[in-house]
């Protein structure tokens, strides 16, 4: 015998069970677990997604022996039922329900009823001594079996019944009689017949087909779409599950129903269900009569509700989790059709997972795993009010950049938002794209809307960091910054300034008008939930953030220093001197100009970092260097050249000349970091200045400082080499001057290929390495992440990439360059420090990785810092248990 | 003992020998070995290189013991020689020259006649019976020690001597008497008093001094210039040679020379040397007076002359190669002081490897390894007169992008150099940078001069494809295209249209005139020579081409194959349809207008690949798929923007906004090669279809077609895999249709690093490799080939970088990715071929490296081709004897 296909469940054993979701289905495997544990389920079997996946690769085919295999669970299920297929006088009738490992509510096919033919459908009238019932059955299945087995325009049938029902001059299908669904399932047969098709008397071939329909709606539209979205990845295919019908519209006794063992969006602990009596499932989910509390049930047929608040009970205490269940009630019998873990909010999740642990039900390491990282994200930002609808009103779709929700006015440039914020309006900055000196407006939004740009642009990563919700890469929209507005590229659709806008940052929607918005909130569940994050996670957290406002924020959320203050951040605020300063030494001849213009900025910078060591006493801090190429930091719009040089003195020709001189072809790769340092030495000597005056100045107060200076885009140990010699002098320098020692490192990013590649060299150097992996993907693929929006909707949808890798971290190609660089750096310096602090630090996945190859921390956006300690502490946890899911 | 830093030579025997120029220098290695071999040469020891690297090594101090050394080795010499250092009776002197293991000529310092005091003169006076020739020795050497070691301006000696000459009213030095010497031997000590010195009296004072002299004149400006430029590295620093002096001006017997012992500009087998009666070397060098042909030597000295050639036979034998040689004649007597193989021409360097092996003084192999890669480079392209004295002339400086010489009137734009060239008018076209839209001018232009862009620019590549002089990254040039003028940074000289300019792509100079140009000629030497070449070396050659001109020159220039035929370059041209169809696909909105323009320029390229594959017939032709991203194909200038509208018909706004939408922040990174084909792989399709139509047409005519189709810019398996199939159903479709099976494989170019990193992958799919290492250096380094202009030179100045990268392999970072490329594939296909088609593919020291890692072979521009074959017949030598030089 060949490999087993079909597991066969009922009489209180199954052959599957709970843990077999991946070749079952959640549905097959949930049937399977209730009947062993001794839960009322009717009888069954489940074809195995291994078919599924059997089917497409070998050109819709089934593998060989698969039909004797249905054929032999079929009569075990007539034996277990003691019911027939076909057979007039005990007829068996199954649904036919699809199921994959993951849930896709809705996305693929169910038939149910089937085994009704014209003779079974009299037994079935005799047999319940309700011919009405038996009709209505039958004209449901032809429907059903038409519509979703052969594809006969559904309206065609519904024409049909309205037709009826007109005829009869009555409004609900209840009002029909039994000769009317005679009549009907006549015309029913006629409408196959005007497609082509005979309607299948015989129930085996009904099966045969039914099974195919629910393998082939695995490759539907909407099945397709629906994985896209929810990047659902890795599956088999769908499970098809044979079950015998329960009928919850047998009467009055009779009825269906949906339920939580606890509330889904509040977590509280409570049986969370409705109730619809004398119906089928399908009727609930029609949405055409609305069901009712689960109390009623409780008043009608007290005993089923006390058999299902213990059934509830039971299956969590057996699956340890919250559970979303389907029952039907069919003649005062309780039937389980369904169980699966419940879909739940944030604030539920992390509630939920408190409250079973003080239950004794799970322990806190399951806790850790049972609250998904993006659960945390719900319950730090706002969202769009849930009973808000509109559909209707999305009028572009972007890159979800920078989570939570944000409404308000139009505006198009970052000064109009600064002036119109001061003047206390809401707005939403819309701009092509960003660039730092829009950094002030962007503080000032309430949202940002970016027409350009990728996941890791300069607008997604500077509104994470601040926490606020951002739309990028919306191409839809086409912009038109002179006359302030923007149009959808169909040309349905124009914005202009003023007008009202909501942005999803975590759909990417961008949606007409002003939505209401809700603050989710934190509680003491977090707090106790984070707790035992922080005692099982082996990884350090640290931040990103260079403000004072950020770096409060960080340590408020947990963080544990700051793996990257990136420098030239602070050139662009709060006090307008700063920016001033920085582009007259850009535009200065000679280095005497330059050294005067820095030293000018010298006291800003020191007194950034003083703040910045004082709200991070005790905690090391991670100083980044000058980093972005120096044409970022001057105007390109003639306008603003024109103001620019009046504020310096200087002719526009002059800047316009340096901007020429300064252009580059590819920015990312060009003058930039180290390279700026090595020809222009004084920057970075300004810096380190700055740096180690701030903290001797601490030190003189008392405060705890831990430095570490970093270098970034070394490629070679030499540029490194001869920056750490130059500024470790002007260090000591500093230092001796100040009679102080500070605790102090020099380190460097690692995000150029070759410096990975190089580590053993640069690591005898470096006392510390920091993972840049955004530039470090970006050259590792050759992708531009302001670029990669032209071409990674097709890669996505063509399965050539699964992530997106300025998201997740590409583990195969990235994440070898990073093995390479811990592996050969730490060969040459065994207790080398190593850190990530690009965008990957703070997202979940990438997290597992940095935990594998044993980084001692990972370093995020303020906002993501308790997300980053709980992917930390489930990547410890799954480690113990052999589960890190990371190859 | 310590280690043994000084070596002796002298009466017959020498501690060293010809090898150990590392430590001994050129100067001593030669002095030991001609003295080992029995050539008259005067006695005195070498002070080791490797005291001058621990000199600085060392905060400028010596080793221990090494002054006791340098006592023993003086008195040594005092009894092999019988004089005495000092004793006036019969007194030592000496001359104490520098001299590294690569000959600096004229860098660092050198000072003769050491050991003359006032006592010591008067007993050369008695000794020599000549108080002139004392004297003049004497105030020689206290001029020379003042300006040497001491650093006296050497025009205050000038100055005493010119005044005493008018005084004396005589035109020469040799007109001074003895009474007048010995004034000025006064007047000398008089200005060493007013620089605060006095001139030491003992000689072994003198010594020290000098010793430590040369040592200093290592670290000199014009010697750390000399060998920046001339890119010599790795030295230990100057050895320092000790000799005895010997009097070339001691009367009519006695002079001085140099020769060669073939002719080292045409390799004619003849003694070529020149000889100065009654002279010293520096009066040689000085120029003061004319050297006379060695004849004259003949006919005065025959004795000495017989001697001379017997000398100069024997000591290319012993070297087994053309010697440079420095002599001395005194009182009749020879004496060799310098011998070093000779610099020679390209020319020479081939006909002397030739005739050496036909006069059996070396093997083939020797003879491969005699000629430098870069002397075939003066056989193939022009260069300027050497007769031509042009230093006041060069008013700028670039990098030197593609070697040859060229002259012509500047334009501005690259139609006008196509209209002037069309009026027969030789133009230099100068440009900011060029684009693929510049590539008629730049085939009009005798020589390309840009003012940005690296070695590896747009610029640099295509100009060395069409072996084309060119200079780019010109950075002291600001262009300003409106008025059509350039102008020098320091404003000293304006370019405008029309001015006459000669270009050296050799060396980046620019000057200002119209120069003497002379063509190197290729010869029968030269085939002969390239015969063995072939012989020897592993390593296939092929060459990056497209055109039928280039392939034809390839072929000629003994390419075995086409290694990148870039189609993109065919969109441009020679018919103005192709562009204009191309473009006209570029703002096509929907499939169907893409496929219809793409169906017009399948007609061109199909002609063009049959002309590719008639050409290079029965060998292998790789050929590029469509690489840079769209908005490289239409115009940025609103102006150009306009005409193309008007050429295509549509709105001037069309253009605009697919320019708009086409733009992007990093295009390296950006929306190219493969990705393109992945969202548009109709344009794929047709390139595809149109190769293997050509290839099926071209079968019918019964030619030998070896098909290589390549995919660019692939960074994941699946692009390619993706691709892969799709366009083999093209090739099928066409081939069956067409009843023809074409030899064909489907390979990609390795260019990202993810390539080399998943190289196991790809390989399962893709049947050779093609290194792309221009893009491969550019992502390893994160360093953009067009902006690294800003830095490059800081890097090499501080030695951050020995190399720039782009021109010479960086074999630790890059080649480390190649490495791993080439296991990783040859681990899942062991037959993979694996090329490397990035401009290193003609770069020697890289083609060593490829050899290294076995590559099948390296493709280089056509006018490189015969340059590859030699470096990969000098790698295939050099491995066979374990000296290859690539860690």
């Amino acid at each position: 015998m060949g490999k087993k296909y079909v597991y066969f469940f009922g009489a209180g054993k199954a052959e599957g069970t709970g843990k077999m979701k991946d070749i079952l289905g959640g549905k097959g495997a949930g049937l399977a677990e209730m009947t062993n544990i001794g839960l009322p389920v009717p009888a069954g079997f489940t074809i195995s997604a291994e078919v599924c996946d059997y089917y497409y690769k070998n050109n819709r085919t089934y593998p060989e022996g698969l039909m004797e295999e249905v054929e032999a669970n079929l009569k075990r299920l007539e034996e277990v039922t003691g019911k027939k297929f076909g057979d007039p006088s005990n007829p068996l009738l199954v649904s036919v329900r699809s199921g994959a490992a993951v849930s896709m509510p809705g996305m693929m096919d169910t038939i149910l009823n089937l085994g009704i033919n014209d003779e079974v459908v009299e037994g079935l009238a005799k047999l319940t001594n309700n011919p009405r019932f038996a009709y209505d059955a039958y004209r449901r299945f032809i429907q059903m079996f038409g519509d979703v087995v052969l594809g006969i325009n559904k309206n065609e049938f519904e024409a049909v019944l309205e037709e009826k029902k007109k005829e009869r001059g009555v409004q609900w299908d209840s009002e029909l009689t039994v000769e009317d669904l005679k009549e009907i399932v006549k015309k029913f047969k006629e409408v196959y017949k005007k497609y082509g098709y005979e309607f299948p008397q015989d129930p085996r071939k009904q099966l045969d087909m039914a099974i195919e329909a629910v393998f082939k709606s695995w490759m539907n539209e909407r099945a397709i779409k629906y994985r896209e979205i929810n990047d659902i990845k890795g599956l088999l295919g769908t499970a098809v599950n044979v079950v015998e019908m329960v009928f919850g519209n047998m009467g009055e006794d009779s009825g269906t129903g949906v339920g939580f063992t606890r509330n889904p969006n509040t977590g509280e602990k409570e049986f969370y269900a409705e109730f619809l009596p004398n119906a089928q499932g399908e009727d609930v989910v029609a949405g055409i009569r609305t069901p009712m509390k689960i109390d009623e049930l409780k008043k009608r047929l007290p005993e089923v509700y006390d058999q299902l608040i213990k059934v509830a009970e039971l299956l969590e205490k057996h699956y340890k989790d919250v559970q979303d269940i389907e029952f039907t009630v069919e003649r005062g019998k309780l039937f389980l059709l369904q169980t699966r873990s419940a879909k739940r909010t944030g604030y539920a999740a992390v509630r939920i997972a408190v409250d079973m642990v003080k239950e004794g039900i799970i322990t806190e390491k399951e806790a850790i795993l049972r609250v998904q990282p993006s659960h945390l994200d719900q319950l730090l930002h706002p969202m769009i009010d849930p009973s808000e609808k509109y559909d209707d009103k999305v009028i572009a779709k972007g890159l979800p950049a920078s989570p939570g929700a944000a409404t308000g006015q139009v505006v198009f440039f970052a000064k109009d938002a600064e002036k119109w914020a001061k003047e206390g309006r809401e707005v939403i900055l819309l701009r092509p794209e960003t660039s730092p000196e829009d950094i002030g407006g962007m503080h000032a939004a309430k949202g940002i809307l970016t027409a350009r740009g990728g996941l890791t642009s300069h607008a997604a990563v500077v509104a994470r960091g601040m926490g606020k919700p951002c739309v990028v890469g919306c191409e839809d929209l086409i912009v038109d910054e002179e006359k302030k507005i923007a149009k959808t590229k169909d040309g349905k659709f124009t914005i202009k300034e003023g007008d009202w806008l909501t942005i999803d940052g975590k759909t990417g929607y961008v949606i007409s008008g002003k939505l209401k918005l809700v603050k989710g909130e934190i509680s003491g569940y977090f707090a106790e939930f984070m707790k035992w994050v922080d005692k099982y996670r082996k990884l350090g957290v640290r931040a990103n953030a260079e403000t004072p406002e950020d770096a409060k924020k960080a340590r408020e959320f947990g963080a544990e220093g700051i793996g990257l203050a990136r420098t030239e951040h602070m050139f662009f605020g709060p006090e307008k001197e700063r920016i001033l300063y920085f582009r007259s030494m850009i535009i200065s001849d000679t280095y005497e100009e330059r050294v005067k213009a820095l030293n000018k900025l010298l006291e800003y910078q020191r007194k950034d970092f003083e703040e910045l060591f004082e709200i991070m006493e005790g905690l090391p801090v991670t100083i980044r260097l000058l980093d972005p190429p120096l044409h970022e930091f001057l105007p390109h719009e003639e306008e603003q050249m024109k103001e620019v040089a009046k504020e310096l003195g200087v002719p526009f020709e002059k800047i316009k000349e340096r901007n020429e001189q300064l252009k580059e072809f590819n920015p990312m790769l060009g003058f930039r970091g180290c390279r700026l340092a090595i020809v222009y030495p004084e920057i970075y000597e300004m810096q380190v200045r700055a740096i180690f005056q701030a903290a001797c100045n601490m030190k003189k107060k008392g405060k705890d400082v831990k430095l570490e200076v970093m270098i970034p885009i070394v490629a070679e140990v030499k540029e490194f080499a001869y920056l750490k010699k130059r500024l470790g002098q002007v260090a000591k320098e500093v230092m001796d001057k100040e009679g102080i020692q500070v605790d102090y490192k020099f380190g460097t990013m690692i995000e150029v290929p070759r410096a990975a590649l190089t580590a053993n060299e640069i690591a005898k150097e470096a006392e510390f390495f920091s993972f840049g992996t955004n530039d470090l993907t970006q050259m590792t693929f050759a992708f531009s992440r302001d670029d990669i929006g032209k071409f990674i909707g097709s890669y996505k949808s063509l399965n050539i990439l699964e992530d997106d890798p300025f998201k997740t971290l590409d583990v195969k190609g990235v994440g070898q360059l990073i093995k390479i660089g811990i592996e050969k750096g730490r060969s040459v310096r065994p207790d080398l420090k190593v850190g990530i602090c690009g965008e990957h630090g703070g997202d979940p996945a990438s997290i597992m990785f940095c935990h594998k190859v044993r980084m001692d921390y990972v370093s995020a956006s303020p906002f993501r810092v308790p997300i980053a300690r709980l992917a930390a502490a489930q990547a410890a946890v799954l480690d113990e248990k052999g589960e890190l899911p990371v190859d």
